[in-house]
C-alpha cells in the first residue's frame, strides 16, 4: 500500500511539491526491451505545459523530463524508470496569506486537518503541477501498450457549453490545433469567446473531458475488484478537481430502457470476433474489455482560485476573506486532457500485463 | 494484488459463484475488541434480500450469514473474519441456452474471451448474488466506524424519473418503509406505478443511488492515489451494472462558475472546527474529508436481462437471438442501495485505520 | 495489504481458528483451464494429517477439504478458489488454565499484548492447524506449476542428529515410506529411537527441513524487493515455529572463500542453456532463478508444549507454573515438511505468473 | 505490487543503476511533523560509504543525499520523501568483457535470462551501490521509530572466524571505532590480519551480521503473513549476497530440547509487563514482538568478484574464463552492517504504523 502509487504490475509512484526542488515519478514493472527516450516523454509533457495559449496559466515551466534509470542504450531494461522534472519557475513571493488562511475549494484546510502542517508554497503536493509526472508515466505506458492501442482525449464541455458535434463527426486532427483539445473548430472558437469573458470577469468554469482507447483487445480487466472500469474511474478521479466519472452511456444509462441500452452482438467479419451494434457499455462488460472502444468521461470542477473575494477562516479559526491572486488556469479542465490520456494509458498498460500474467497472452491456458 | 479483494488495512476478499455451494468473504484487519455477531450482518443482508416486494426478483434465498472465524465470545479478535452464505435456491434447470449464447449486456462474452471458459450457471461469479458478501462486509465495517459515523443511501432516480424533493426535506425513516429505499412516500408511489408498467412490458430501467456518510471527521483519505473520493468511486464502480459515479456536485459542477461552486468557510460554533456554507465538494477536498457529509451518487444501468428478444451470437460465432427468462429484477438499482452503503462503509473503515496508522488518532504527531 | 494473505498474482488468504467451526483459504489469481479437484488437495493434506504415526499428535482430524468456488466441471475458471476444512475434533475440554496463564514459547502473551484478547481454545489462530490451509493452497499452486516443476521436501535433522547421507544418495521414494519424511531408511530408524526417548521424557526437539524445486526455468524472481529467495524465506519463516531460513550453501557460505563458493559456468549440452559446476547459490542469483534446483532449508524450534513444568505468569501478572497437557507433536518439524513444500510451491506459482506478466513467457519482449 | 518497493504503511521504493546518472528512493507513509534533515541521512550514509579503510573498496563516492520532497521547514509533511544520490565516480572504462561474459556468482546471467538485456556497467541495478538508498530510507525510519527504539548491528563472523565474546560483554562503542563494526577490539585486530591475507591472495570471504532492536514494545507484527520475523527475514534476504537469516536462537534451536529452548516468564518489576528468563525467541513469538530485544542474524556469502580466474561462458554460450578486476570489497559483509540496520529500522517503522492502524496506540480498542 502506498498513498502515492497506483497500478499493480505497471506501478507508478509520484513525489514532489509545487515549489520544492523537483517533482518526479518512479515507474516500476515496465517490460524490458521497449524503445524509450526522453523525447517520447517530452512530446506528451509539452501538450500539458502551461503558457501555450491565453486560456491557460502564464506560468512558464519548461517541464524538461530527465530519465534517471531503467533505460539503457535506448531500451527499457525491466528495472524501475525514474523520471525527474526540476521546478524552475518558483517565483520568490509572499506566501504569508495562503499560509495563514484557507482557500475555499482547495486542500489547504484538509491537509492541515490531516497532517497538522502543510507546505503551503503554491499548494505544495496538492498543486496540479504534480500531474506533469503522470503525463511522463503515461508516455511510458504508451510504450507498453504499443502502437495497436491508441489512447486519446478531447474536451467535450466548457462550463455549460457542450460540444454538440456527434462523436462520428469528430476531427481528431483538430484536437491538436486549437487550445481546447476540441475536435471541432467552430466549437473551439465559441469556447475561446466564452473563456475570454470568464477571464475578464475574474471567474472560472468547469469542463468535461472524454477519453477513449481504441485497439484494446477483449479480455483486459478482472472481476470483481480489479475491474477495468473500476481502475479507470479511480485513476481519473485521482486527478485534481475531478468530481465525476462515467463509462460509456454513464449517467444517461439510468434513463434508458433495457432494450435501448442493449448493445446487441452480431457475427464478426471474416469469422473474426463478434461485433456490437452499439457501445453503451463503453467497451467494458463485467469489468472486462469487450474489444470495442473504451470510453470514459470525467467532470472537472471550476478552478477554485478566482479573483472574486470569498469568505474563509484563518488557521486560528477567525473569520476572514481571501482573493487568490497569481497565475491560474481559469478552466483547469483544459490542461486535464493530456492528464486523462496518461491515466487511461497507465491503467491499460497495467491490465495488459495483469491479463498476461494470469491468462497468458491469449487468455485461457492449456491444462498441465 | 488480488482481483477479488479491496481495501488496505480493512481488506475484504470475496469468493463464490451464483450456483456453487456457497459464497462468502474474508475480512482482514478488523480492530480487536469490537462487539459483533451474526445478527448484525443479518440486519443489513435482509435489506438486500430478494423477494421482498413485487418490484424485485422473486428468487427466495434466506442469505443466512455464518461467521466462521475472527469473533470470540461476541468480540472481534483482530484475526480474519470469514463469512459464509450457502446457496440454497439453486433450481435445477436447463442452462444450455445461456451456455451456448452470449446475453447482450452481460459478462458472458468477456469472461469467455478472458478465461476461455466460464461457469454459466446463473451468471457464475458475475451474478449480483456476490453483492450479498459485500453487504456482510459492510456490516463489519459499520462496527469499525462505530455509532458516530452514519452511512445511509437512498434511491433518487428510477428510469428517467428523478426524486424532486430537496435534500433537506428527505425523510430517512420513509426509506425503510417503501420498496424503493425512497425518502419520499409520494415519489415511491409514483415509482411503483412506473415499475409495474416496466414489468408488464417485459422491459427494465436504470436508477441513480445517493449514498452519504455523516460524522466523518476531517482528515480521512490520503493524497494523491489514496484519495477518499478515488477509493469511494472505485468501490461503487465495482458494483455490478454501475456506469457512473460522482462526488458532491459531480457532473453538474462542470457548468458552475467558480464563485457558485465555492464552499465558503466560516468560524465554527464554540471555537470548534470551521463550518462550510455549502457542500458542492461532497465532503472531500484534495482527497481528504472535510468534516462535512460525504456525498456520492452512482448510476445503475437498466437490467440487461429482459423479456424482449435481442440479437446475439453463439459461442461459435453464429448469429442468434436470446430472451432472458427467469426471475430477474426489472430495476437492479433498487437492491443496489444497501450495497452502495456497504461499499461506502468499507472504504471509510479502511481510511479510518489508514489515517490512524499514518497520523495517529488526531492527525499530526509529536516530534520524537 | 492483508496480514493474512501472501503472494501477489497467485494470492492466498487464510482464515480460521483451531477450535472455531472451520478453517479455510481463498486462492486468487489461479489461471483458468487447469484441471483441479478435491482429490488433488486431499493427497497433500493427507501427508500433513496428524495421527499417522506414534511420532505425531494423536489428534484425529479427517481434514477433508471442500472446494466452494472457482472450479467448474473439473477446471479452474480464473475466479477465486475457496477451500473449506471443517474442524471436527474439537474436544470439549477445560481451557481455563490456558485462558488465565501464558504458555512460554507460545503466542499467548503476544496476542494478548497486541489485541487485548485472544481465542485461547487450542491456540486459536496461532495453532499449527492453520497450516492445513497452506497445504491446500500448495496443491493448487502445483497445478499452476504443472508437471515440469517438482517441489519436494525432506527432514534433514531431528534435534541434534543430522542426516549424514550426501544429497546425491537420497532416496526420494523412502521419504514417502517412513514417518519422518527422511530420504534414508537407516537414519529414519535412528530418529525413531530418538523420538521415543524424547516422548518418554515428556520433552520435545527441533528439526531442519530441506525443500527443493526442480525444473524451475531461468528468469523467475525480480530484483530488488521481489527476489525469489526473499519471497521464499518470508514464506518459510511465516510457518509456525520456524526460526531460521537459508538458501543454497546458506550460513555455511560465510566460511567459504570466494573461489570455493563460486558456481562456475560451462556451455550447456546441445547448445542449450549453460550449466553450473556446483550449486552453492541454491538456484538463485540476484534474486532470479538460474535454472538449477532451487534449494532452501528451514530450522524448526522444539515444540513449546512439553510435559515438564515451566515457570510463567498469569494474565494478571502473578507468578505461576504451567504444564502443557494434551496431544502435541513432540517434534513439530516432522509435519512441517509438507507445509514447507506447499509454501515453496505457492511462491513459485506466484513468480511464474509475475514473470509472465512482466516479461512474457520467454523473457524479453519485442519492441513495439 | 512493485518489484522495487518494500513495506506497507512505511513504504520504500528504490531506483537506479550503478553507473546511471543517479540512484534514489521514495519513502511513502512517513508520519507528519517529524524532525528530519539531510544531515540525519548523511550520518548513516557515511557509515556505509566505501573507501574508509583498506578493507573495503577504494572507490570514492561522496554519497551525498539530497531530499527533494516531503520535508518542509525541517519537518516531515506526510507526503512522499524522495531522496536523490548522484553517481559521481563513474570511471569511463572498458565494459566489453563484462558485457560479453557472465561473472559466476553475479546476476549477469539471470538478468539476461529474465530480461533479454542488461545494463552491464558496474553491475547495473544488481550493484551493491543500491544499498545506499536503503540506508537513506533507514535514517527516515529511525525518525519514525523515535529515540525509544535503538537499532544497531555488528559483525560477528568473518570467514570462518567467529566473534567469541559473549553478547553481554559486547562493547557497542567499539563498533564505531574499528573498520569491522566489531564489538570487540581484539577480534577486530584479528580480523584485520585475516583480511590482509585474503586481499593479498586475491580471494574473498563471507561474514555474519547480527542486528538488534531494543525498545520495541510488545505487540508489533501481525499473524499470520505479516509476522514481524517474516518481514524482517524478507528485508534482510533482499540485501545483496545474503544467503541465510535467523531469529533469536535460529538454526541452533533445532538442536535444543523444549525445556532448554523455553523462555520462561516472570512477573515484571513494579507491576510492569512480564520479563523473560532468556531470549531464544529473539524477541518475537507468533510473529509479534514480546518486548524483549529483537535479534536477527544474516549470512553474507564471499564476494563473487575475485582475482582468481573462474570458468564461465559468454553470452553466446561459448566456454571462457573471467577475472573480475576493479575495486571490490573482499568482504561485502562488512559494509552490509549499516544496511542490515537500515532494513530492520524500515521493517519496525512499518510495523509500528501498522500496529497503530489496526489496534490503536496501545492495542485493543474500546467497543463502539
Amino acid at each position: 500500500m502506498s498513498h502515492n502509487s497506483f497500478g499493480h504490475l505497471f506501478r507508478v509512484t509520484t513525489f514532489g511539491e509545487s515549489h520544492g526542488p523537483a517533482i518526479g515519478c518512479v515507474v516500476d514493472g515496465t517490460p524490458p526491451g521497449l524503445a524509450l527516450d526522453e523525447a517520447a516523454l517530452q512530446r506528451d509533457l509539452d501538450r500539458r505545459r502551461p503558457g501555450q495559449s491565453r486560456h491557460t496559466t502564464q506560468r512558464r515551466e519548461p517541464d524538461a523530463a530527465r530519465i534517471l534509470s531503467g533505460v539503457f542504450e535506448g531500451r527499457t531494461t525491466g528495472t524501475p524508470i525514474a523520471v525527474l522534472i526540476e521546478n524552475t519557475d518558483q517565483r520568490s513571493k509572499d506566501y504569508s496569506e495562503i499560509a495563514a488562511k484557507y482557500r475555499p475549494g482547495h486542500a489547504d484546510y484538509t491537509y492541515d486537518a490531516k497532517y497538522g502542517l502543510r507546505d503551503y508554497r503554491g499548494g505544495g503536493r496538492s498543486s496540479a503541477r504534480e500531474t506533469a509526472t503522470r503525463v511522463a508515466a503515461g508516455a511510458i505506458a504508451r510504450a507498453v501498450l504499443g502502437p495497436a492501442v491508441i489512447v486519446r482525449a478531447a474536451l467535450v464541455q466548457v462550463g455549460g457549453d457542450r460540444l454538440e458535434v456527434p462523436r462520428e463527426a469528430w476531427d481528431w486532427d483538430e484536437v491538436g490545433r486549437n487550445p481546447f483539445f476540441c475536435p471541432d473548430a467552430a466549437t473551439a472558437a465559441r469556447w475561446g469567446d466564452l473563456m475570454d469573458a470568464v477571464r475578464k470577469a475574474g471567474s472560472s468554469v468547469g469542463a468535461v473531458v472524454q477519453v477513449e482507447a481504441e485497439g484494446v483487445p477483449p479480455g483486459w480487466g478482472a472481476p470483481l475488484y480489479g475491474k477495468l472500469d473500476q481502475d479507470l474511474c479511480a485513476a481519473l478521479m485521482s486527478i485534481n478537481a475531478v468530481k465525476g466519472v462515467e463509462i460509456g452511456a454513464g449517467f444517461a444509462a439510468a434513463a434508458l430502457s433495457g432494450e435501448d441500452n442493449a448493445d446487441e452482438m452480431r457475427p464478426g467479419p471474416d469469422g473474426g470476433p463478434p461485433v456490437f451494434t452499439n457501445n453503451h457499455a463503453g467497451g467494458i462488460l463485467g469489468g472486462i474489455s469487450t474489444g470495442q472502444t473504451v470510453v470514459a468521461r470525467m467532470a472537472v470542477k471550476p478552478t477554485s482560485s478566482i479573483l472574486t473575494p470569498r469568505r474563509t477562516v484563518t488557521r486560528d479559526g477567525a473569520a476572514s476573506e481571501i482573493v487568490t491572486k497569481g497565475r491560474h488556469d481559469p478552466c483547469v479542465g483544459i490542461r486535464a486532457v493530456p492528464v486523462a490520456e496518461a491515466m487511461m494509458a497507465c491503467v491499460l498498460a497495467d491490465h495488459k500485463l495483469r491479463h498476461r500474467g494470469q491468462c497468458g497472452a491469449d487468455g485461457g491456458e492449456a491444462p498441465p
